[in-house]
């Protein structure tokens, strides 16, 4: 009896193994549901990434070049921006957004990219429900509409500094309350979710996101500044056409 | 012994109820810091909660309308909602950011009444990373920013439809993502915050926060088409002029 009984909790210790495989995320005791390791050296997902990043950068540039040729070099560069912006929220973010329940055990190029990145924050991994509604409203809304913006900017449309500061706000709150609920969890709980090494914390979860804090804030600024511009001039108009009325 | 060790295990149970003593809150074995039941009856708390809301709401509309006697019955009604929201921001949501370490024990007027409403959603009382930075982000941003606002409406200054779109965003896009959040934990966790009895989830939970979905969905609008008409007045003057020049 006592040997069945060892192979009985030999077998059970074994199953919970299987249930919950070491992995390298952090905390380390966290469950990371079906965690299958990477199988491409980190070079080749970096360079696979920020290659494609590349090929939207100068694709854009070409095809805005074409259109609007005499367009500013900050209109130019805001739009590929948004472009950019389009591609990594609605098919990298809405990647996640879609996969989420799984995407410890995911080899794809965005499943090993985005278990690249965990290392920096687990709770892409952990269906962490503040990160899931964040993603799941910039893939579907940030996502499409700096497409839109990009088309408005490119053919001057009356409403392109509305979405502009529309969108831009969207990005840049839901980045602060990324940074914000996990460094809370940090300070507050003691709850570290990126690896100890610290280019894990700088380099992916700090500077990546950071962009998304710089751009955008200057983006509402500029929007907001054009705006005024543009409610000034019309209010001094009306005012000018009062006056020679008045006369 | 025996005595002396049973003594100690009453005085270790007793030691532990009194840490986490009973409450009304969902789930029903949450940790409660310090929990004091309210003292207050209900009509009194939400008489006293809404008579301000009234007192706020008539004092703006009487000083506005001696400001500017001709403004529009649209705008003064803006220019009220702006206000009181910066009264809801930077005063009862500032004093949870301030005090969401204890606020199961507080006993004055809004902590008393944040205790009334977290019986439809308890992780105002549970230290919540996602509520508690949200809600510091809208007292210490969209707190101040609305009553600046209440006056931009009122002074006619060419930034209002600019920062009343950044505000109403802001409000829109904390009010989804509080929604968002607690739905996934209640339809994918099986984690629910608000007591079963409905008028609470419908009353409090949902109803309170459906206000700041559509009016600010609805200000938004509001600033897109006014800005969006303003470049397109613009485009077209500026287009006259060319043609004029070109004659």
């Amino acid at each position: 009896m006592s040997s069945i009984k060892s192979a009985a909790v030999e077998m059970a210790t074994n199953a919970t193994k299987a249930a919950s495989p070491i992995h390298p995320y952090y905390p380390l005791d966290v469950e990371i549901v079906g965690y299958l390791a990477n199988q491409w050296p980190v070079p080749t997902l970096l360079g696979v990434f920020f290659g494609g990043l590349g090929v939207i950068f100068y694709t854009t540039r070409v095809l805005v070049k074409r259109q609007n040729p005499q367009m500013p070099k900050g209109e130019l560069l805001t739009v590929m921006w948004f472009v950019l912006c389009g591609f990594i929220h609605l098919f990298f973010e809405g990647y996640f957004a879609y996969n989420f329940k799984h995407m410890g055990g995911l080899q794809d190029l965005f499943g090993q990219l985005w278990k690249e990145y965990a290392l920096s924050d687990s709770r892409y991994l952990t269906q962490d429900p503040f990160v899931l509604c964040m993603e799941t409203i910039t893939a579907v809304c940030w996502g499409p509409l700096s497409f839109v913006i990009a088309a408005m900017i490119t053919y001057q449309h009356p409403l392109r500094y509305p979405l502009q500061a529309i969108v831009s706000l969207g990005q840049l709150y839901g980045d602060v309350l990324y940074y914000a609920t996990s460094m809370f969890d940090h300070y507050l709980m003691g709850i570290t979710y990126s690896r100890p090494e610290m280019y894990y914390f700088w380099g992916y979860y700090f500077l990546m996101n950071f962009f998304w804090i710089v751009i955008p804030g200057y983006l509402i600024w500029d929007s907001a500044k054009q705006t005024a511009k543009a409610f000034s001039t019309l209010q001094k108009s009306e005012a000018g056409k009062f006056a020679k009325k008045a006369q």
